[in-house]
């Protein structure tokens, strides 16, 4: 049996040492898409052209925004997605196995200040083993490492015996819209990976996130005497503070070890300050927004009402607040966290791969940020796992580049880890 | 002599008791046409059919911007006042006497929001003898207290000895640059008069003021994992607090009698803050931006120092300001403060007169904001005192308006000033 294992290993890291040149091609070409929010037609296209290629079944469609919408976990800026079709190809096994659903998002976030990047946001140049442009980390070059182990695992010329659901995905950078609507649609697995840039660590955790808004009220009067107003800006910083010790109270409650080098677990983020338009008013209103981190074992709603609970109490600090309580919504993006056991099943057989390729230990850890992953395991009942090859530092900068090396190395474990997972169907492997 | 006092006084009081109708039209057609900033031309031209009307001198001109900017005391959004003309009318004395100064600034602040109006913010309506309109207080109103006085004094048919200068001037809502062009022309006098809104009371000296715009650093990072930035909008609650603390000390410099009332003599307001893009990012900067008092007994500049060396001292609280110093500009508006000994002959003479048409004391304070008086006082060599009919609650805000009756008052008040402090040339008050 070993020795079966290792003729295997050898046979796909072949086929993937033989297809570098192909396979780097098809990323430039994603990449060369610029597949933002509204834009990701091309590129799915694309996707769906080579999922027909490896005689998968193929599944494009758009997803209906208003049906979407009535869903309690539906967050998109838009509720129409017209040009803008999610992919699915399914990789039927005989039987018997287990199935395994390999999830990644075609979006990309815009480029930015383009006077920042060195290159063409969209060049797909490679330098020095290094693939540019916006979407190379995250996550197209991670979504090419699953192609490619897809079709490492057909070059064996043998059929797997669960399912491999492949999933070309959009909006998971607006609050994970097109997995949800693939969730609705149907498509499960007894375990999912999505390879969001993680350096090559496994995930198996993943930190959620919620957007929030506070506004802050205070009274007017003149500068030259603002000591007949009350300063909005003044009462913000006690709701500043405030929240601090709220992200201090939730973190001192997190004992998961994979957090241990993490000084901050869960934060909340406060990204966005405004108030005032006048430089001698006392200003009467300040907005905040920010960013409120989801431990893995939470749910949205309950860190929702955590929030909610704890601004009611700014009241006992100052009496102001009473009269006029801020208020806090919640809008744009959220992420659902995620959250599968260590000791699951597929974590084990994905770390054994991982070891058999890298000769290695994994580094196991959980998220700071959230990914479909969350929606996958907590709304599409398939325990999903964070494993990609792109780097998080430069997810979202400017020259975002990967590394190729590293997308044949995700390919080579993800495509070891479809034939121990699903199983082939004429070994007892 | 009393005999002869109460005599003039009567011929006054009776002079503007029969001019009521006539001066309230004047003052309608005034508010009726809106002279904010840029469209002063239509209202200064009837002040100069006014003056011409009176028979003084009238001196109408538009201020050589590109000759005021190099001014150390300039300070305007703009340095070309084509269409927006200064007027002055000098009533010259026979000599022998003390020369005074009027001036009242034409400009207005804009309308604001109309919504909030109950009426056209221009109306120039009166009701329960309140005329309401954009600059009715603030301050036709007293301009018009002053056009009554000197028209007052002339219905006596008795010259006076020494000159009067009555100044319409632009620019006091942006920082003082008609008034500054007034004096560059060479017009000065033994004292001069303000008569901004005071509700009566006499203002020997005015808070001055200056805009200021800080700008705090941080360094962006991810908002999951924020611990890897530095929050500016965290470091801006610093840099407020250290502003704080420089109001603190400052005010408690301020031992001067006419600030016993007042909880903060001289306060520093942060009006606007400012920061941060994105609510999962952390925030690499913030803006703050804010009033400046300045004490009567202080230069712009000596403030503006204390404040640059105050914020030079934040690294001592946090090293992280050492590599990265809020940085301090100055811009927009500034007020230079005003500043006459309360024991001046002017305010003996312009209490004495309160006293003989009030029947009570006049109050006497500090203003907690600054007038042209400041330019007149400590640039024009011209001892300047702010008095006047307005109420300054109601100045900038919707629904401005003025009291019909202080008006008459004022004027009458003013009138009497201008014959003790100048003379009349054939009677030996």
């Amino acid at each position: 049996m070993p020795n079966k294992r290792v003729e295997l290993q050898k046979q796909i890291h072949d086929w993937i040492n033989l297809h570098r040149e192909d396979c780097t091609d098809f990323l430039r070409n994603l990449v060369r898409m610029p597949s933002t929010q509204g834009n990701e037609q091309r590129a799915q296209f694309l996707i769906a052209d080579k999922l027909l290629e490896l005689s998968l079944d193929v599944d494009l469609w758009e997803p209906d925004g208003a049906a979407l919408a009535t869903h309690p976990y539906f967050c998109s800026p838009r509720n129409q997605f017209t040009g803008s079709p999610n992919v699915v190809g399914v990789l039927k096994g005989v039987g018997g196995g287990r199935s395994l659903l390999l999830n990644g998002h075609m979006d990309v976030v815009p480029e930015g200040n383009r006077a920042q990047w060195h290159d063409d946001p969209f060049s797909g140049h490679v330098v020095d083993g290094m693939l540019y442009g916006r979407g190379a980390t995250d996550m197209k070059g991670g979504n090419v490492s699953l192609l490619m182990a897809i079709e490492a695992v057909q070059s064996l010329g043998t059929k797997l015996k669960g399912d491999v659901i492949f999933e070309s995905v959009i909006e998971e950078e607006s609050g994970g819209a097109g997995t949800l609507a693939a969730i609705v649609k149907g498509y499960k697995a007894d375990a999912a990976l999505i390879p969001e840039p993680t350096n090559m660590r496994i995930f198996p955790k993943q930190q959620g996130s919620m957007w929030f808004r506070i506004e802050v009220k205070g009274r007017s009067a003149h500068g030259g005497t603002r000591y007949e107003g009350v300063s909005a800006i003044e009462k913000s910083i006690a709701v500043i503070q405030h929240i601090r010790e709220l992200e201090v109270e939730r973190n001192a409650r997190i004992t998961d070890p994979l957090y241990a080098n993490n000084p901050i677990p869960i934060p909340i983020n406060i990204g966005v300050i405004q108030g005032g338009n006048w430089p001698s008013s006392v200003s009467d209103t300040v907005k905040l927004e920010g960013r409120m981190g989801v431990a893995p074992v939470e749910t949205l709603a309950g860190a929702k009402e955590e929030m909610h609970r704890w601004m009611a109490r700014l009241s006992e600090k100052d009496p102001w607040f009473e009269d006029h309580p801020p208020t806090v919504e919640w809008f744009g993006a959220q992420w659902v966290p995620g959250n599968v056991d260590p000791e699951h099943a597929f974590m084990q057989v994905l770390m054994e791969q991982f070891r058999a390729v890298k000769q290695e230990e994994p580094v196991i850890e959980a998220s700071p940020w959230g990914t479909d992953g969350g929606l996958l395991t907590q709304v599409g009942d398939t325990p999903c796992i964070v494993f990609g090859p792109g780097i998080t530092q430069v997810a979202h900068y400017p020259n975002e580049h990967i590394e190729l090396e590293r997308v044949f190395e995700a390919a080579e474990i993800i495509a070891l880890t479809i034939i121990q997972w699903c199983g082939l169907a004429d070994t007892e492997t």
